[in-house]
């Protein structure tokens, strides 16, 4: 293959200058904080050089231009070099923020953090994560570009460089993700491996001896060599130009480099993550010619090298401005629905698309109710694109005449599809969501079962730390599944979610609630969710409104003097009412809250939520769960006793006493206690944190 | 290479006639309990007859022996056809067990579940599970083999078969497993992989098109073949046979079957997950020559060729108990140590071996405790064998003169070595544990940092179920980790592993705690733990004690008239103590409670939890983590608002108030609001459904 190599960008010395400063300046960096690693940034400061000065496309003045090429630092503990290289590009990063590297509220963090430094991506360090997010950057790049390009008008083009170690390349969701970016045939992506035998645990030879390039061969990727990744800058520029060549297949570039180059222990375990010692820098500095007293050098020359390239980056993007500018004139309709995408605008009066149910409507699972509103979601919202982890059929997380995404020459589907066939790689499927979000224009979702969201734990971790909008999907969500058996019944997932910060969990009980979830969920720009639906009917409730339940929590039956609250979610509401019926008949009066999701019942306003949980009488909560965390809400809790059991979901709700007759039972057994204890009901509202928490916020 | 073919294994018409009624009867199965998978039970029939009627040794009649071979069904959804050859090995399955398939307490619930079953090893059904558990098996086979067996003395040379499908080869916990399985070349490793084209959303083709054969030879496995998994008995025998002779690779044998073969349906994926339909069983059953009308028919000659088959596991077993029984008069010491381990019993007064420590004693870090104590286990007990996700450094995981378990040929170890470097695989490490744990002779632990145990959620929810005495050494335990940063920092972690049953998660506050947390862990046979220790200093308590904190919680600083009860656990616990001596130069008296492990805590008598957290005066949780959960034992919660931050420990924690000072106030505030409301303060271990059960308990 042929390679027009611009001349422009033929390496000298000034190139080496500034990669030896680089290397200096991440020492330095690392040494200031006392904290931090400075081993991978030495060995990549070439790699980052060429890329961030001669390859990529971006604008650092405007770090939110749609078609930059995207960087993803999948080794995020290397991000002392990432640091470096947005102050030296201009974006807001100071020197002063680089010297800040790992200090309190400073925007350089220990990993990073999107939404917390200019120019970051997308969140990394928990290893594998920005591989897979890149697969998801590409994705949205390809749909993007098939949806709004037109002939002469490539609006979106851009590339994802992702660079990686050795220890993302071990895990899991790496591998789940490289399977799946081969399959789909995902020319636009670069992952750039350090390979340099090195592991926190010494030599990889210790535990990662596999042919990693036979491997992405396998899964489909192209896999090209840098033999001298420490100073052969022009075989890095070749090898990545050669790569970007490659449409058909995402690109492995094996790049050999010495772990701390410039050290005087470069390549040993030691510089991999605790700063140099003062003299190893300081001779290091004066191999390079640098001064060795002085910290944080930046010769000028590297300066206006530098300058250069964010100059480059300007021109690119007012280039394409123009590109848009022509669009947005020949393609109105396009452009403005383009432009509504990107900046997360939903049309008018979109949620009146999703289906509203009244009492006499008929019973149906929450999956069904579910595929309902995606259905009418996919047809208002072309944005919503996504899919399942090999459990269509049981999620039911497809519309009827759903494309799926798919490379057209597999005449599977189409680059403008999407509906995404994830395969069983639940933790790439949702890392891949969490980089769908990032690149823009895309309403990310996913579907598996509620219990193996826990699969992908790591990256529905970063999805709430990111402040990425994902829907997961998480059908199948609880004993009510049946058959499967405890291996597949949640018991501790709605815990677990709940307690994560960001996330909102949504547990609908009816038809309304899963209107009201998705609309939320989408409407939320800067929170994921997990919408836990029901294998098994859901009746339309009597006292349900899509409005209510928007609130996250809200009475569903109101009763004077009642004698018991009874709180609950999901297909137990429909047995708490039922249970409230058996107990009228005793004469017992109970009101009944319904509680879809507390993250969003937490945002009103305490006079709201005391309406719905109020004091004077026992609040029981019911749900087919571990009762872990109901403390919260209510003051006695009925749940699962531990895990679930294999058989007919009736009969799997009547051993654990989930049943109308055996809560009627137990919460009248419950009342007695309160009754003869005598003492006065405070609702768990008005804990005396809550209320300090509430004075000081109107302080 | 050649083979020698025991003439015994000449397949005949009885062997189809079996193969066929296995697959009538896999579809009866799920018939009449009208849910399961058929489809991979009547494509895979052929293979499970010949590895269990031809290659596999293993006694029916005693299904611990300790050097069966054995298998793992790791598309456990499968499992109707692993009932079925249990029932026909004469395992302890009946036909009417089979008929009983997936109904409620029945031994055949809907995947396969280890202690439920007999001749079950692990528990499987979450895909990719079962394979990194054969990966397990395998390792303990060769630790064990290289540990005990004398020239002569073959104590253990079994092998471990796996069924895997296409799911459990997409995720990556199997993606990692299979690399480390490569790695340590673990050639008593045999995975037969149903390569049928199809999962639940259809061909392969939709979203799994890697060169799978390709992608295991670059992990260093051999690859064989077998292209009609469907009618060659002679070729799966063969072909085994052939793997088993490579004793330096683990073997993946792609075995081409139709998947429902018989149907006519098969081949579709209509048959994967649900019943047949009655008059295509019908149907099938007359192709086969059977009577339709006939169900669960077994032919007396598949009776007879089984009960041979069982006869020849009774004849293997007795001939090694033989063995065994020389071996014990050869070698007392070490047949009597083997079968100490085999029986998981601990030496006598092994526990004086853990440090115990004084106030006096200088503070260290819970990660440093942490080693100080497995350091002393390791000496007295040489079943104890683990490792690190490539964090050994960090977790202080390792023992000084620690082993490593290696393929010998390496030069990195031994196959008697006993620290295992599982590379940065956090989902198969602890899923190889569970392996390591159902193999027997061992107890596993494994090490990451606690925020990436989440990555292993799925094995470890799997430990849980199926009560694996698997140790978690999760260290950085809270933001006092610092730099790293709220990618590191765990906030929600605790709160999912103590609303999963049966893990007992154990966050020491100091090195007393940290030994009889090891303690415990080791001790309880039957739970998982996870122990949270932290990378700041803990100072050694007054008022712990080993046996104290054996019970789970304790009252460390006892107060009467107390006006506040403190708990807390790990690293905050010394926070409090420093917060109520503030309080008590304002004349405010603080009862402190440490509640190391909440599980453990929960089995004492109601009087004695009852002491620690007693009614009186309010109970103020105080944990670095998400509140969520705490008002099981807390009426007011300190905690984290949300995620952590980046920065020194220190700053950390004040930024979150979590500081001395800011505690003595809030604790301060949360009183007055108490006296001011002036009403009776109960504990929340007296709710009235602790009552109920309580009552109910010893009705």
């Amino acid at each position: 293959m042929t390679i027009s190599l611009d001349p422009h960008y033929a390496f000298d010395k000034t190139d080496v200058l500034s990669v030896n400063a680089i290397r200096a300046c991440a020492a330095d960096t690392v040494f200031k904080s006392n904290s931090g690693h400075p081993g991978a940034p030495m060995g990549m400061a070439p790699a980052a050089h060429v890329l961030f000065t001669a390859i990529m496309k971006a604008n650092p003045k405007n770090s939110s231009w749609w078609n930059r090429d995207r960087f993803v630092l999948s080794n995020g503990h290397a991000c002392a070099l990432y640091y470096i290289m947005l102050h030296l590009m201009s974006y807001k990063v100071s020197l002063d923020d680089v010297k800040n590297f790992r200090q309190l509220e400073s925007n350089t963090p220990g990993h990073p953090e999107v939404g917390i430094t200019d120019g970051i991506e997308v969140t990394t360090g928990p290893l594998g994560q920005g591989f897979a997010n890149g697969v998801g950057l590409a994705i949205a790049q390809t749909h993007l570009a098939a949806t709004f390009n037109k002939p002469n008008y490539p609006l979106f083009d851009n590339y994802t460089f992702v660079f990686t170690g050795d220890g993302c390349l071990q895990e899991g969701v790496a591998s789940e993700a490289a399977s799946l970016a081969g399959h789909l045939r995902l020319g636009n992506l670069i992952v750039i491996w350090d390979d340099n035998k090195i592991t926190i645990d010494g030599n990889t030879q210790n535990s990662f001896t596999e042919d990693i390039e036979m491997r992405f061969t396998a899964y489909g990727w192209e896999v090209l060599y840098i033999e001298d990744g420490n100073l052969d800058l022009d075989g890095i520029y070749f090898t990545i130009q050669r790569a970007k060549q490659n449409k058909d297949q995402p690109t492995l570039i094996a790049m050999s480099t010495i772990i701390g180059y410039g050290s005087s222990l470069q390549g040993q375990v030691v510089v991999h993550g605790a700063p140099l010692k003062a003299a190893d820098i300081g001779g290091m500095k004066s191999r390079f010619g640098f001064d060795p007293s002085e910290n944080f050098y930046i010769p000028e020359a590297t300066r206006e090298l530098y300058a250069r390239a964010t100059e480059r980056g300007i021109a690119a993007n007012e280039k394409w401005n123009q590109l848009w500018a022509d669009y947005k004139a020949h393609h109105p309709i396009d452009s403005a629905e383009l432009e509504r995408r990107m900046e997360k605008r939903l049309p008018d009066g979109w949620e009146s698309a999703l289906p509203v149910y009244c009492p006499g409507d008929p019973a149906a699972q929450g999956r069904v109710y579910s595929q309902t509103a995606l259905t009418k979601i996919a047809e208002i919202l072309p944005e919503f694109v996504g899919g399942s982890a090999d459990l269509t059929g049981a999620n039911l997380s497809r519309w009827i005449d759903a494309v799926d995404y798919q490379a057209p020459e597999t005449n599977l589907g189409q680059r403008t599809g999407r509906y995404i066939r994830y395969g069983v790689r639940e933790h790439a499927m949702v890392a891949i969501c969490n980089g769908l979000d990032a690149y823009g224009g895309i309403i990310p979702y996913n579907a598996t079962f509620l219990n193996f969201v826990s699969y992908a734990a790591g990256a529905v971790r970063l999805s709430a730390l990111s402040h990425h909008r994902v829907l997961n999907v998480a059908t199948h969500d609880s004993i009510g599944l049946g058959e499967d058996g405890p291996t597949h019944q949640p018991v501790e997932t709605a815990a677990w979610l709940r307690a994560l910060p960001n996330m909102k969990l949504w547990r609908p009980a009816d038809g309304n609630e899963v209107s009201a979830a998705y609309i939320e969920s989408i409407k939320d720009t800067r929170h994921p969710s997990t919408l836990c639906l029901s294998r098994q009917d859901l009746v339309n409730l009597e006292g349900s409104t899509i409005e209510r339940a928007l609130r996250g929590g809200y009475t569903l039956q109101e009763a004077d003097n009642a004698d018991i609250t009874f709180v609950s979610t999901g297909s137990e509401v429909q047995i708490v009412v039922a249970a409230a019926r058996i107990l009228a008949d005793q004469g017992v009066t109970c009101r009944i809250a319904s509680l879809p999701c507390w993250e969003v019942f937490e945002r009103n306003d305490e006079e709201y939520k005391l309406s719905v949980l109020p004091s004077g009488a026992p609040i029981i909560s019911v749900e087919a769960y571990s009762t872990f965390g109901w403390g919260v809400y209510s003051h006695e809790h009925i749940g699962l006793p531990g895990f679930g059991m294999s058989g007919p979901a009736a009969q799997v709700y009547e051993k654990f006493g989930l049943t109308p007759e055996a809560i009627a039972l137990r919460a009248s057994k419950i009342l007695d206690i309160y009754k003869s204890d005598g003492e006065k009901v405070r609702s768990p509202l008005l804990s005396a944190t809550r209320r300090i928490l509430q004075k000081e916020r109107f302080a």
